[in-house]
């Protein structure tokens, strides 16, 4: 074979490549926040630029690529509020290039010579942010001792903290019966128990349905407890909720908090939650995928206070850190616990080897760590934390700007970067939101959040903030270049949007 | 803030980063295909460079990745035949530089508008492909149909694909008692089961141990049946297992055949075990992550018979068909299978929606199916199919060779691109691998893969070609690049490098 076509690299080619996309992708302004575009004219261009396989690299870019690059949200355009992914620090594209020309198996070290000690290295790191322990060198790289386990994303990293609490818990020496070996029924009922739950809030993320779903216990087995107005856990349900496990015998196999809950940034009581999981000997885990980065912020790191007491932590870096997708992690207090989940075979994963695989819910992967890596020797952790503390202060002055304007009310009052409103038709300014108007609030934020096109928020269903549920808008700040300004205006869309809207109905 | 130093993409930045990038990273071969690097120098290396967080990326580039990078194996190299990675196509680190600039989140269409459909899109030709029935146009985008779930790796694929198994099993209408809600041990009980078995042979990826734990029949849940001497499942075997199962009432989960063994390249009698699945009602399941590859082959396609009866078959992309790390996918025979596996949540993944989050084991990934598209629309079926075929007549070849060298003895007969050989001392050539001499054997298979420079070849431990086990080379050929000439070159090397060893070996 050895046809030019197929050889990888020819060293003129790459160069004129990177070349011709730089020029394609360094005007990132260029594209609109969202296009109204359906899914059809997706599908469409799809099918039509669908060719049997013999494009060229220039073609493929122009016909396919780039239209479909148009159709996307543009992350990098101040006014993209919506989800709790930010825009790319401007140095990441040429380090994915570096990344997939290399392309290092993490999953062992045959595969993967530096880049799996770059990922201790850089778990180390985040082990000594979260648990303010120093760990000395040759701890670092030692085999024998995991103080994180990155994965794709935080479903994963919570997956594998719920395997890792599972299997502590089940495999233990009260019997000889071993979950990891025998089975999660038989473990429990060698141990005395008839069953086993995981207890969360009512805002834990979707992830722990998939979970209890994959792990056996079923959705029912994942209890969830409710949380006061400000969104925290219940101390007391979560009492309860342990209680009523303890007499109906049901293992908990994990306490799980939120340290920044996806529908609307609030924080559990980390330091009571953990105190209470340490008198129960149950596994304290934190979702922090979103809120972990506030570890950073000098002004706000407080709010984290008790997180160091977890037994494990969720960090999605490709959230509020800014990182390309594709890297979270799940980091470890005890560094010689994912041995309980340790599996070796042959060929690769020798058993007793520095190979990541041996530990790991996931097997081959790519080196995303170099992302976050580059991140903290880049910008570092206090520039990082400026970012996180502008952002906040950013929500706040939001808050206030909507307390102030008649048109919006403030739903809950925000922890971090994540706030919740909703706008008020003309004749529900005088009551504010009601149950008598929900409905019809819930419909505007619909419809005006479908119909926003300079700006893009996302929503949600809130049933915490009262006696009933509502759709409500719900903003995330992370781009530094968002200010004042893209906030002013998208408030001003918005009105405009619901006036018209408001006639349209009247007209009806 | 909007500070110049935190602003994404400064519009003269970007395009100066990729020239430099790519000037650093168009001489591929550069580098050696490994290093005779120790841990330390890269932990020193690590450390030496581990600063404040003010590095510029200049620095970062010159002082922490590029060296990292000079560690790396070199995928590129003619000579890296060690695992089931190969070296990228030459436009893949651009295509990498616009995914990670645009960042878009395919768990959902509120962040991915294009990609999101590019999936299905993508994940209906592989359908196509191996269930060889065409799909229309408007069944492709329908939101209640699933072709196939991508995922990081083949362990997360292979993970969903037992999942799916496990709730179309036992949610099924036999009972009210559902696996997905209810767990597994009341969903065994209410259908009249003892406990449940996933069925694989002695050969089977280590990645079915994690996942035999993680969802709860524990690892001796697991049965491998043993295989014969060409590497295949015995079917006798299987049999057996299966009644045993009936016989204590065990659920089967799923049988799960191999395409492409991971140690051998051996690919189970697909028909066989498929006709048997059907007869006995069990999920059929391929683990088709390697070979899964020559359904593109003109010329070997037919290895694959029988694979289109199967329910779930799983694929990396980034393993024989030269995408980067990060996309595997298992792809699904019926399309509305994976509604057993529907989670929704209120503010993304809604219920209803074309979400790809509702049906995944993972939540918010990176777009990385665009490599495979890429692959697909520019290389094209054709010429993948001709790549493979290239390197299975290579392998093929170098089976000769090995035969004709009196210093080398073959182990089993290749497959495909897979090929396992050990290297015979001179006191052993007239009776070649013995039980006797399988020990001192293994030995020198051990020291010559640790030693060996100028290639990279990997090494497993095989029990299945003879009444002993024995330490075996591993090729694994996969980069158009690699000719008879660097297969020539390897052996010569190992020849050279097992008599140094055999006069060390006399002089102690």
């Amino acid at each position: 074979m050895k046809s030019e076509s197929l050889a990888p690299f020819p060293a003129t080619h790459l160069g004129n490549e990177l070349r011709a996309l730089s020029a394609a992708i360094e005007s990132p302004h260029a594209r609109p926040v969202r296009t109204a575009s359906t899914a059809h004219e997706i599908e469409d261009l799809l099918e039509a630029s669908n060719g049997p396989g013999t494009m060229d690299f220039e073609s493929y870019m122009e016909r396919r690529l780039l239209p479909l690059t148009n159709f996307e949200f543009n992350l990098n355009d101040a006014r993209y509020i919506g989800h709790m992914t930010g825009p790319m620090p401007h140095y990441m594209p040429s380090i994915a290039a570096n990344n997939i020309a290399v392309n290092a198996n993490v999953v062992k070290v045959e595969t993967s010579n530096s880049f799996t000690r770059l990922e201790r290295h850089v778990a180390a790191q985040l082990h000594s942010y979260f648990f303010q322990a120093p760990i000395p060198k040759q701890a670092v790289y030692d085999p024998s001792k995991t103080y994180g386990i990155f994965t794709v994303g935080g479903t994963a990293a919570n997956e594998t903290a719920i395997w890792l609490a599972k299997n502590t818990l089940l495999d233990d020496a009260r019997s000889d019966v071993k979950c990891s070996l025998d089975g999660l029924s038989a473990a429990l009922q060698s141990r005395g128990y008839k069953g086993a739950r995981i207890i969360t809030s009512s805002l834990g993320h979707y992830s722990m349905s998939k979970i209890a779903d994959i792990i056996g216990i079923g959705e029912r087995g994942l209890i969830q407890v409710s949380v006061d107005a400000s969104g925290q856990m219940s101390l007391p349900g979560l009492e309860a909720a342990i209680s009523e496990c303890r007499r109906q015998q049901h293992a908990v196999l994990a306490v799980v908090a939120l340290a920044g809950a996806t529908e609307t940034g609030s924080i559990d009581d980390l330091k009571s939650i953990g105190t209470l999981c340490a008198r129960e000997g149950i596994h304290f885990h934190v979702d922090a995928a979103f809120g972990g980065a506030l570890r950073f912020s000098a002004n706000h790191g407080q709010l984290l206070d008790g997180i160091e007491n977890a037994a494990t932590i969720t960090l999605c870096a490709h959230k509020a850190l800014r990182c390309p997708l594709g890297l979270s992690a799940v980091i470890i207090r005890d560094p010689a616990q994912a041995a309980t989940i340790e599996k070796s075979s042959r060929y690769i994963i020798r058993s007793g080897s520095a190979d990541l695989g041996r530990r790991s819910a996931e097997g081959s992967r790519p080196a995303n760590v170099v992302y976050l890596d580059a991140r903290l020797q880049i910008d570092g952790p206090k520039k990082i934390g400026e970012e996180i503390d502008y952002s906040i202060a950013l929500t706040k002055n939001l808050a206030q700007t909507i307390v102030t304007r008649p048109e919006f009310q403030l739903i809950g009052t925000p922890t971090m970067q994540v706030l919740n409103y909703v706008y008020l038709p003309s004749h529900c300014r005088h009551t504010g939101l009601t149950s008598e108007n929900s409905a019809e609030i819930s419909a505007f934020t619909r419809k005006i959040q479908e119909s926003l096109m300079r700006s893009f928020v996302s929503r949600t269903t809130l049933s915490h903030v009262a006696d009933f549920s509502v759709d409500v808008f719900r903003v995330v700040l992370l781009n530094p270049e968002t200010g004042p300004a893209a906030l002013d205006e998208m408030l001003d869309d918005q009105v405009n949007l619901g006036a018209i809207l408001e006639a349209s109905n009247h007209a009806n």
